[in-house]
């Protein structure tokens, strides 16, 4: 199994289902990440290129912690994601290319607006790389049968699946604390334990949980 | 596997998922169908005491032909359908009983009020069976993995699921022809033919498909 | 009468709204049609140059079946519509230079971008046209009295207009026919007559008839 | 033509659609005002039975004003109103009755929950009233062609229909003013001539406008 | 200052704004908690009666403990909350006798029904209390100029309002820990400290927070 | 205090915060107002440029008569206004610069595109200001505390706060109509004391109020 993983900015995907990409990979399948911006405004003071570079080594080393490396930087403009032409063509070409049976992205209601592009970017490349459509991005048509959005800024109002990420809660911590960048100013460690704490909690499916919202399901039982 | 179908009315089932329930039944499955009224309201001038004898008769006889018999009648009056105590604490019993691993039921957008009453009903059954609360509602507590919502008079703005029924339309539309009663007035096996033709096109996952807004998936590969 | 149809592609104007379209040629009434994109990305091998040719040439011949002949073609990129400048600025000229009575586009809720955009620009052109602004429009200001919004690939969900097209729903499916390039692999005619059938038992108005969601209305009675 | 009038209390009337009514009674049409509660709330220290005989007489008096005499009073309790059976039927049975051409009720999204049942009712007494359902409501289905819904304490956020009343806007005030008991507390009069006038200037339709939306319109041309 | 909490179960307060209310009392305002249930569907085996009882000493020793006592036990049945007359005469009784500046109740958003239904009973009581109007429910008119609304099973999807509460959020979760009957089951209070957590890091406003929806505000600057 | 107006043209301002801008006058606090475009398409006749110097001059005008002379004018192109980089950096810049404690712009809901787009602008802005983050925006973090969005050609639907201005409600006015440019052919004075009459009275918060959507508030008593 294929499963891809789209990301505003390095350290989403981990914050948003880094448990479950855990599970991807011990169960033998495959991951790719998708980095849609590389996270470069990051800060107030380190030059945006150097902290470019230093993002993508920190998700290749929280990747390479999860136990993955194939990982793809589309390099737009940290804060200024747009859905353009090129943005929808390469996500389109990615899908034809890797024809994951599973998808992660950010979910709409993102308080974010750079996850909120993402979302739509996804949803519709997904619907372009399914027909007889679209030759500049070469392939065959290719159906995404499993597309989860998870939550990073805005808890999802109406989940609708729940991961019980209590086996592999601390890698997921440690692999999130690669992006050392990051969390030098903000703990989302501690906001990511809470978070999947109080899932696991409410929702009743064990310690702790990430949760999702499925958008589409190729197979029920 | 246990599949528990909810409908508003007598045919509801047949209309939203009669072809799932098909498969289903072709898969081994148990089905239980649970008749919310008997939709004795359904005629201008037949006494609604035999018009209830009729339409559950007619229930029975699709029923039988689609290869099930446990049908329950709730018995509540046709179009005054509400979210009282007697029946929330009906469905979350027959939840708790019944075990059921996957459950059909209308979607929230549907524009008949009895519909959305359902929904309302088995949105709130699902909770409370699933947890150590409710002890009018004898048996372990049980959540029910696979949640999915189908359409009768209103089509799901995003849907997250398509079966593809086109081996089983002709009998899930002759299913349907049993209610007679209903379909004496109105054409109803080809509203459903049409959707569903329109349904399997639009999606491209095969000639005739049933749609659905999946509320809660258990499993997701 | 003058009425004008907004489609985001050649074909989606007689899907949403051909039988529509005849009643307003069978009444005499002036009908222009304006197509945002040729369609030109709606195959996996054929040269985009080469389609649109195609596509253009299925729209008239369409469109001649049917019993008019203004064609509006704004040949942006298929699949990257967007509501720039020019497209607002083309909308709001052709409304206050063709001074329709009636418009149709595709409403809001639309699953595919192309058409949601499609919609945005059609709304925004609409408040324009109207009032004493925005000089690069030349001409008068002028304010459509009837507002359609038409379903093609999501269908609407709360419909406010339902118009019975019993009498030509034949015709409709020949013009829409007239779209060989895209019927090749997909089989619109019977997905449109599924959900025409579907809506016309189902509103009890006909037993074919196209829903839409009215947006403005000139006149109530 | 028959129009008819749904208000939760007295004056509701008048505040949403007091000029629509006058241009319906100019031009020869009946008029029904339906008062789903006499409003026997509307006062801190009046007995409600006195209140309910001084409200309906001053409704009585307003009708008479504006040149029409055929006023229901449903009396439920005012503030307590519940999308009831005896409610939906008592409704069903006036449509069907009076053969109304055109209905006017309060839109959806009112904050007064007296005003948003009201709607509910409305709504669900117009689908049953349609078809070949419902024996406990005598008469022959019928279907009403033009829905619209006003604006009392709430405006309508997305408006499809304006009526300009620029020509009876004072008649409407004094009908208005009738309402004495509660025009003593609260000028409403000095409301919905400011929101009247906003709405004219706003959508350039008159000096002075009523708007509404409309969910259901029989003919477009 | 009065404060008015009203929680459809015991415990719910302290979940939703325990930590607000220890500030409201350190700064010695009144706090007045109104629970519409006493919380007795929350077991499997425990006599409902007995379960009130208990549930409602937890209640006490949680006030207690956070510093006031007093408690008002509207006693509906547990699950079956409803929007009666007597549920909103009653909270608009309070309103006008208490007549607080600041009330606290679940946001429209929650899962949980009895959430839902305590959050439409304070809205509508709310604007009833304000006006002349109601005169069963003594007391002069009263208008709460802050309004509040928290979150417990789901999370508030557009938070307005974020209270830093890491002075006191150890005294918080041991006022949570007197509700031993549900604690014993469900570990609330560790969910409670890790939406806490993950409020406090995302909105950058303290170490943990306690976010809500503002629905009205008296004052801004 | 520093409050911060973001008008999407020359008057917006003044229609839908005039009023709680000369309280913030009156009580010594700061006033800077930023018009996202000059508003030169509001002509048919008059050449762009010379209407932009004009309504320049009018903004000046008005804002001289309320009390306060830092305007900026970002002069993007009217009704063409987009939330690109430069727009939404600008934007960010100011709210460092500026550190205002209070900031008014229109709600989400407005019908005009140039509104919802001044809105969407705005809540980017105000989430990138406070964090460690996009260098370009030179500063320090910086949190605006209170969020309020105005209405101007959509009324806010769900109002969370009303500001009393009959103090001053003929001062707005007056300040409105330096907007000579505009209301020499639409008299939104007239709209405007309407609406301000139309919402004193509902909320019954005074005879003119200005309402708002909150959408932060920084303290809440």
């Amino acid at each position: 199994m294929q499963a891809l993983v789209v990301a505003p900015h390095p350290d989403d995907d981990v914050i948003g289902c880094g448990g479950s990409i855990l599970h991807h990979i011990r169960s033998g399948h495959r991951v790719t990440a998708v980095y849609m911006t590389s996270g470069e405004a990051g800060s107030l003071d380190q030059p945006k290129e150097e902290l470019r570079r230093i993002r993508e080594a920190e998700a290749g080393e929280a990747a390479s912690l999860m136990g993955f490396d194939d990982l793809i930087f589309l390099r737009n403009a940290d804060g200024y994601l747009s859905i353009n032409p090129e943005n929808v063509t390469s996500l389109t070409r990615l899908i034809r290319a890797k024809r994951p049976e599973i998808i992660y992205f950010p979910h709409a209601g993102e308080g974010c607006r750079d996850h909120r592009i993402t979302h739509e970017i996804c949803a519709e490349a997904l619907k372009r790389a399914r027909g007889p459509w679209f030759q500049e991005c070469p392939g065959e048509p290719w159906s995404v049968e499993n597309v989860l959005c998870y939550e990073v800024w805005t808890p999802i109002a109406e989940i609708s699946y729940a991961e019980d990420i209590s086996d592999c809660i601390e890698l997921k911590l440690k692999a999130l604390r690669c992006h050392r960048s990051q969390l030098a100013s903000i703990p989302y460690d501690e906001a990511v334990r809470g978070l999947n704490r109080y899932r696991g909690v409410m929702t009743g499916r064990g310690n702790h949980c990430e949760c999702f919202q499925v958008l589409n399901i190729g197979k029920v039982y």
